[in-house]
């Protein structure tokens, strides 16, 4: 059981991402690395971490009844750290969660969740770079006319357009690439003073550090009540799809036929119709728009959420963050890697652009006052382009 | 795969409501209904009608690799169709779907698991209001502190409080049974004309007439980007939600140690904290407050939807409704069910209440501008439980 | 200071509908209603019934001040009460608000904005319902290309579109009509028994009768902390949003110069460009589509503030619910004008649309398999038309 | 007319924040700003700048029928320039603007708007931690209970408290710090490619960055139609109003009388009910509370925009983005200023946090298993208050 599904289509794109297995995962991952950074302390036998690690390895989601289990505490992680026990001697099964709190557990799981789906993301960010840098070096030159409240207004060129898509996505690109490195580990005991760590080592603080050490997250205070590590990675994410939306949006609309300047790459058994055998559908097109209408709620869940972190831990606000997040993830991951494809095969028109820019040469030309071809009236439209592809090929080298 | 898992817990509550296999189920079932209704006109051979309705009967999700041809069209319909037709014979394979559209199948489809949660949540708000009606009728005369915001104001009685969360509730159910009847089958073909549906019999009308006989479905005109039955499904679940969220709320406040006038019934092993054997904490009131964060933004995403409803069939909006409705028919069924099960095992402490409302009586009496006891300054509360107690029992026998 | 202004285009259209002055009259006519109802059972002498009236008829909002009044008590009841008071004699100015709480006051005021933005609403759904109905007559034979997913499916008729359109814009003018006879009197005291009434008068609940019947509203037990009246108001103006946003976003679309199939009417002055002599932008549409792409989270701040109504007033939610309720007035009073005038207004070029779909007849009918005109291959949608035609002419005669 | 008002207590604190004529000077400011940018590059003369610079400085919102011309145009720049051209000479008149868009001077002013705003949120944010600081230092080893899922879990200090609260608020400051250096100016004309520019100037990126310049503002390439400047903005104020919100929320549950750790400051006349002589209520905890209720969805109204701007101006997208961030910027502006006043007045009650911890100290140390005080098991509780107290008093030189 997971987001996704029959009614997310292309959801197999994030598969893995944060369905009860990896979920799963994610929470005995959490546990092993705490019981490694106690045993680097000293605090716990490597016995004791290594009959965890084996037992942690071949852990998996059993399904209804593991999620029958979470609802007698509010949350997983006692189900499966009950599932996890079943297998272990008794030394282990007692230290196993020992000066971890639920909530250390299941937001450090939710990191590593975010992590992996954003380094996913990531990765489809700098294939959709390239390909929207080749795209915009391509039709540097290629005359299109440009639209505002749905009317023609004056030429741009196509790698204009391509390069404003270029700049939304570096800048949401810099945004994971700032998110990344900042995610921290949750580590802070039952109320965030890390008292029963306390009991365990003399170093609680070093033990945090070891801790994020371990899962290569950032060491910071405990933050069950400050969500700021959540809500930057959901505005990062939004961001994401912010960026995709836009293309996606501008794809559908271009690829209307009545305009036709540009295709969705026609890709086997996909784009046709159940019954009109002559359709072809902007299919990616059509997914990532919808995710792009998605994605700002999952984001504001996580907001509202965090503005209602009461007490050492909130009543409801917690637990709503949960299946937002999950779907958020999902949803940013499919939808990359959907504007990724997308992009990487759209067929572009430049002659149907080239044709409509000239016959409507008249009405793109009225503001200027003077009469002329659409390529005169251009302005810094090239240098634009220039810019954006000198951002992209700084980041390059840097970055992949 | 589907909504609800480990990170929504108690969702085994909601199991089958919206999960992969009861889309392929639903749609199933709507492909059947359609060939018994052009059966019943004479269109389709009644040994079409028994092939398919036999291959629907064992049609089960297959799992990642359904849901990756799903992508192909952009909607789940064709990759489900595509399994049906495997053990079909030739006619059969091609009479399946003749006359629909891929959104005629999904909207129905869609609506069927709608109808299934909306029947689930109807039985639990019946316990619920059972239980809330009795809960009033026990504590009418017991006075407690009424507070607004935070502080203590005047007196009421705990059943005044529980008759005002039993109108809430009251009043949502009233919007289910609203819904219920209202829910239509979807039907229109490729643009809403039936025209190719006028190539198989010479009533098209009749033929949605039977189609929604078939599924004990509401008769109306095509409603591909007219999305009033969705987003009225919506707002009513949402309402449910509202209901039950303030209750959840209320009974987490006041079972907060330091007021402690209700705390929710023990269950084995329900409740305990992973780490601090003494506490009991709140479960079922904490899941249901938080289900309650979460409904407004999901209802919002299928207004959101509906109103971008362009063209005879929207290039991303459309999409977009579905993986929030999905989410907020899992939400629901399960908090409701949670909700039910809150009240029905509540434990009140009329003492505490007693002593507080005792303690601070001068200040509960001081807007009357004359000293007595609490339960002197009770206005009309126990005429107002009447009202709803009233209202509870002419509501029974015609509903339940 | 109101909501709307320079930033809400068109928003003079919704004068006085939420704006302070506007408060402060509702407000004012409520103490007033009160005052009456009391007085119809003597509990007040119709002296101070009549010196508060005349106070209250010449009462206006003095701007910051009383603004800066509000935050001491963190409504504007009690600084409204004190302006009010000014002018009035001693026995009158203890006499004015006596039984209310300030929530009871705010909230009903808050309904009688409700109403009047809903009887402005529902005027102009029966303008644009006409409208609506005209156009639908006019091109029921007019055949254009039906779209789906942006691509051309198969022939509808404008007429088929239009009437989609106006069947949509039924359903929510029928909300409105259930919505205006249900918004109640608030009428509770402190914390929801009246108790404080009950020391003016025998009979509170005669007093809420009365009070009810002053204002013209319905009568029922207190709901302060059961938001359905202002979660069922906003449900429905929602959904008003919804019906007249895909109006709006088809007319932007098909107004697009490429398709140039539909046009704004055009209006001395209106839709140019500050730039652009040639252009002529959809003004409206596009107005009326960013309203409906803002009153669905409008919507769900209603629906966040009814989930977490705790207490016997809650401490920020019922707060929160009066910016998003004034924005939602002013924007659904402004949209639904902007779209009787777009729909009243809207130039329809049958030529092109007749063109478009000839020149595409192969594509359009591949779905049938036999060649032939576009008009051959129209189903039902006649019959369509004419059902919801049928529909406007049965719900005229009562509604107006 | 603007946002805030009677329905917004508190708004005051907002004033001109986001009012019409704060646009109206925006846009005015905005237009002299590309005058003198011209002229710098010897393209406009400087008698046109210093007459439109002085007629600009006695321009104000006319009401409501400037309002009505912005329908017009959907947008309020024309109507600004109309009424800024009334006293020009005619050279001055026609050099006005151009060479601009609409979109340049709004979406600019906008701008203006958000820096003005957030360096107010920044100053009370600075005001805020101070009193954080002090709060958390005076209190560092006053023990109270931690409360988990409501409920009494382990001894913290109320100095760990604040500092968590503070640790939030220097994340937000930190975020409104990234924000102010990066708003950037908006020149692009009609569709980004500053083509009626270079009519004018030979080098219009020289005209870019003198008018960022001139303005103090960032210089960038056209963001038309890629928003990330205004959703990084409403992402920081956001976030500003959840870190803030948990403050709150916290207040207004430790002020409980069952509780009563805490105490809003009294100021004279606030917080008094209407009808109960003894309450005292938490007026700006429940308002800034309130606040935080709706920032989440403000941010998601620009979201959503941000993912629709289509073409090279979107056709109702970009509109949605205003009354949405006014609103945001009043809320914040606000409640910023609402919570630095609030915890600057705050009474804290160490001698009944510290009684209840006493009380519930063989619960509070049961995870530990041994018997003891609440103060022996604090953990690193004072460790982490220093941290956060470095981290303030590390941030101070360089910040203000």
């Amino acid at each position: 059981v997971s987001p996704g599904g029959l009614l997310s289509p292309g959801s197999h794109r994030a598969d893995g991402v944060a369905d009860d297995d990896a979920v799963v995962r994610a929470i005995a991952g959490v546990e092993v690395a705490w019981l490694r950074a106690l045993s680097s302390l000293g605090a716990v036998d490597t016995n004791v971490v290594d009959a965890v690690s084996a037992a942690a390895e071949t852990l998996t989601a059993s399904g209804t009844e593991l999620v029958a289990r979470t609802e007698d505490t509010g949350n997983p992680v006692p189900a499966v750290l009950g599932l996890l026990r079943q297998g272990l001697p008794q030394e282990a099964a007692s230290a196993l969660h020992r000066g971890l709190t639920s909530q250390d557990t299941l937001d450090t799981a939710l990191i590593l969740l975010v992590r992996d789906a954003a380094n996913r993301v990531r990765a489809d960010l700098d294939v959709l770079s390239d390909a929207l840098g080749r795209l915009a070096h391509r039709h540097r030159h290629d005359v299109m006319v440009g639209r505002t409240l749905t009317q023609q207004a004056v030429p741009i060129t196509f790698g204009l357009k391509v390069a404003r898509w270029l700049d939304a996505v570096l800048d949401a690109r810099d945004g994971v690439d700032r998110l990344l490195p900042s995610l921290p580990v949750q580590c802070g005991g039952a109320a965030g003073t890390l008292a029963l760590v306390g009991e365990l080592t003399d170093d609680p603080l070093a033990a945090v550090t070891a801790f994020a050490g371990e899962l290569g997250l950032a060491d910071r205070s405990p933050w069950h009540t400050h969500r700021a590590p959540l809500t930057s990675a959901a505005d990062a994410l939004v961001a994401v799809c912010d960026a995709i939306g836009v293309i996606a949006s501008d794809v559908c609309l271009l690829a209307r036929p009545e305009i036709a300047e540009v295709t969705e790459g026609p890709v086997a058994g996909r784009g046709g119709s159940s019954t009109m055998p002559h359709k072809q559908n902007p299919v990616l097109g059509v997914l990532v728009r919808s995710a792009s209408l998605q994605a700002p709620l999952l984001g504001a869940q996580l907001h509202l959420a965090a503005a209602q972190a009461v007490d050492e831990r909130p009543d409801g606000a917690w637990h709503s963050e949960w299946p937002a997040l999950q779907q958020l993830l999902v949803l940013t991951v499919t939808a990359t890697s959907q504007a990724a494809e997308l992009v990487s095969g759209l067929y572009v028109d430049t002659e149907v652009m080239a044709a409509r820019a000239a016959s409507a040469a008249e009405a793109l030309l009225a503001e200027r006052g003077r009469p002329g071809v659409p390529a005169d009236y251009l302005g810094v439209a090239d240098e634009l382009v220039e810019r954006t592809l000198r951002r992209l090929r700084a980041a390059g080298p840097e970055d992949g």
